[in-house]
């Protein structure tokens, strides 16, 4: 808590620098996250061993703390309807879904703005630690096969510590972020708004700070820019390991990638002559298509044009494109490239199997045998997957909206992308839904980040019983 | 084939009784039956071996040439635009889908209208065999996990044999549909009427001799018989065998069973609860929503009203039903009951690892221990479902039909339903999908029936090797 108050010291000077009236919203919430946080530092725990449901525990609530603090700045600025919305808006940029209950947000002053993409970037970096210290444990992510990997004549060696890795991350997060901005302000795009927008990438976020996102500045080159950067955010950042110790091969020939890279093609590709019809135009169809795969693909949410009028099939693409979402370790969500590659992959060997029932096969990623309990895990996250999808389906359907706006809502919510189709397009947001809607969407977008295993463990009964720690 | 020229011979009567114009369809085509079928029997294989790859193959390929020669009475009798129609008709029949491409039935011979309702009685009757001969082999069904209950007290004891187990079944089958046909001819529908919703209910099928389906009898209670048998069409047929041993604990404490009858409930009282409004009276509101139920978790597909137009919750609870299906083991499609249940202890257990690293836990259906291998089958059957259904949508969204339409459409046919939403929904039919999606949705249906598995055979390059078999 006492972090997320450092976190806040930017908006504050944003919003000092433009005089809003946002300043003291801020100001109150940085002395109760203060108060708050020095009271809770000084209990002390009678168990002081850190066991992986604990590690799970802990990572669950951290993220739900930091979304009902991180909502007070937007409580107490008055511009949001109920503290419902606020936690749902904080969630949404913490878990850098970027789905928004505000039906205009240029009305905001600059320091909420500010602080609504910032959670997005401060969520990226939480993702990229998460990564590294969880999901070992779940034995389910690319990860944990470059884990195994590490022993063996690899670069990962040099670096053995989760510290010093965590570290390294941060510093090419933070200078990819910074070539981000700079290259935005060379389009002619405002510093303010750069800085919004390159938040928005790197977390794969997709707040922005105008209502029809980064159509609105018809900047051809800033939609390129921005596209290519969210693709970089969306790959697995320990191949920008490989890059720095100049191991090209290791990088460009990494399967997630070319899977990735693969997809991403195809998939500009066939909307391109699609949409060729709509917009007279090869260059411009091929980069409303480009920019909007990107965004999708890396669950970011940016739009460039309301995808919501394309044909169904562009439709369809995209939605496929919602589920896979990019590669594992990146800042991206969704169900994530290594896992579609591990579940073709099983069912490869699955067929393989019938045919030849005396012949062992197994199953390799990247040259690499991936363990038999990694691949159940993959197969059992993507049922958890749909089971959570389908559950908050049926909830927010209460709300009587058509079914194509509930499914794309929770998906949206679940992959942590931000708009889906319908009311919550790309030119629509999230602000008729119930509060009862909202609250599951919040859920969604917290299970979708943590992969699910932190927060259903919460659901546990054995958890709350007094003696489980 | 020679079967199948059997099996045609009902309908020829039906068709000389009434003295049709389709009488000619049936003869044409039971000659080129039994003309390819006696060529055919005297080829002898040099190898004669029979594994379970040579099982999977024939049985996918044995539905594939069922479907292709049992479109000939409708290509034959003028009525179809396309062989491919006519294809898509019979497949649609034999799978027990019961998706249908006219436009109108009601114009069609008595004849034509029989044999395409007899194939689903047929095809129910094969799902039956198939599953009692064939699933053992992929250890992913209550079928298997009965027959690892066989060698213990248990009554399935007594008909150790398959061929013996297949013959009660299909005394079962027969009585049952025989008490449905009565139960028909009482509430005053004419007797080929009859004839024609038993074979439908049966089968878990749903081809109608109406274009409104049951919904045009106006006939309250045959819409309740129907709607029991369909139920009860859904319940594994091994339950059966338990009811005539007068084990009543071992039927009445089924866990599939159990789940099954629960969701039925849920769903038929919050569906009640929503269309109230609509139909103003709890009793017709009651009935529409239980029979559209039955209708759907059993993936038969009749209608006793147009639910397309229902409320958003009540569609998403149809849509889940139609993933679930009913239970292993009957004549219905879908995921199965069975399935779902595994799928969810499955994750509980894996939760239960985390919270105790230590104990070991193992996953119980029926009080029998779950062998590990078949929970991992499970949830690459689950897997494999939207591997497929989302390659599926991509192709027929090509056809630039509705979102929904197009989801549903192949929901419809890969969990053989039939009717989905929209311009699929139950008042409408697959008419104006092009030839490639018919050909698509044709495919779906047969790899829903089959289970996947023998149909992803087919596409292994191995099988096609010389010297594969």
């Amino acid at each position: 808590m006492r972090y997320e108050a450092v976190f806040m010291l930017p908006a504050l000077i944003v919003s000092l620098i433009y005089n809003g009236d946002d300043r003291n919203s801020f100001i109150y919430t940085m002395l109760i996250l203060i108060l708050f946080g020095t009271l809770l530092a000084n209990i002390k725990p009678s168990d002081s061993k850190f066991r992986s449901k604990e590690g799970f525990v802990a990572v669950a609530l951290s993220w739900v703390t930091l979304s009902l603090f991180g909502a007070l700045p937007f409580y107490f600025s008055g511009y949001f309807n109920s503290y419902i919305d606020c936690v749902f808006e904080a969630a949404s940029g913490f878990t850098t879904t970027g789905a928004s209950i505000l039906e205009a947000v240029e009305p905001l002053p600059k320091g909420i703005l500010f602080w609504r993409s910032f959670t997005h970037w401060i969520g990226g970096m939480g993702v990229l630690v998460f990564m590294l210290a969880l999901m070992p444990n779940l034995k389910a992510s690319a990860v944990n096969l470059l884990k195994a990997e590490s022993p063996g004549p690899s670069p990962s060696k040099i670096v053995p510590k989760i510290r010093e890795t965590a570290k390294i991350m941060y510093i090419i997060y933070f200078f990819m972020t910074v070539a981000h901005i700079i290259l935005l302000v060379l389009t002619g795009m405002p510093l303010y708004d750069s800085l919004i927008h390159a938040f928005g990438s790197a977390g794969t976020g997709g707040f922005s700070s105008r209502n029809i996102s980064v159509g609105a500045y018809n900047n051809p080159a800033a939609e390129i820019i921005i596209g290519v950067f969210m693709l970089l955010f969306g790959i697995n950042f320990t191949l920008y390991f490989y890059l720095l110790k100049k191991n090209f091969k290791g990088f460009f020939l990494d399967e997630e990638l070319l899977i990735y890279i693969g997809l991403v093609t195809a998939s500009v590709i066939a909307i391109t002559v699609q949409i060729f019809n709509i917009y007279g135009d090869f260059f411009t169809s091929l980069r409303h298509a480009f920019f909007q795969v990107s965004s999708v693909v890396t669950t970011t949410g940016y739009s460039s044009v309301d995808f919501n009028t394309w044909p169904t099939l562009s439709k369809a693409i995209l939605v496929m494109l919602m589920f896979t979402g990019c590669c594992a370790g990146s800042t991206g969500g969704g169900i994530k490239m290594i896992r579609i590659l591990i579940l073709f992959k099983g069912i490869k060997s699955e067929i393989y199997k019938v045919i030849h029932p005396k012949i062992v096969n197994t199953i390799k990623v990247n040259k690499i045998k991936a363990d038999e309990e990694i691949v159940n895990k993959v197969f059992m996250f993507f049922f958890v997957y749909f089971a959570i999808l389908g559950m908050s389906v049926l909830i927010v359907s209460l709300d009587g909206k058509d079914l194509i706006t509930t499914v794309t809502a929770v998906i949206a919510t679940l992959s942590n992308i931000g708009p889906g189709l319908e009311i919550v397009g790309p030119m629509g947001n999230f602000s008729s839904f119930s509060n009862l809607s909202k609250i599951i969407l919040t859920f969604c977008m917290i299970a979708g980040r943590l992969e699910f295993y932190p927060v259903l463990l919460l659901f546990a009964p054995s958890i709350w019983r007094k003696g489980a720690f």
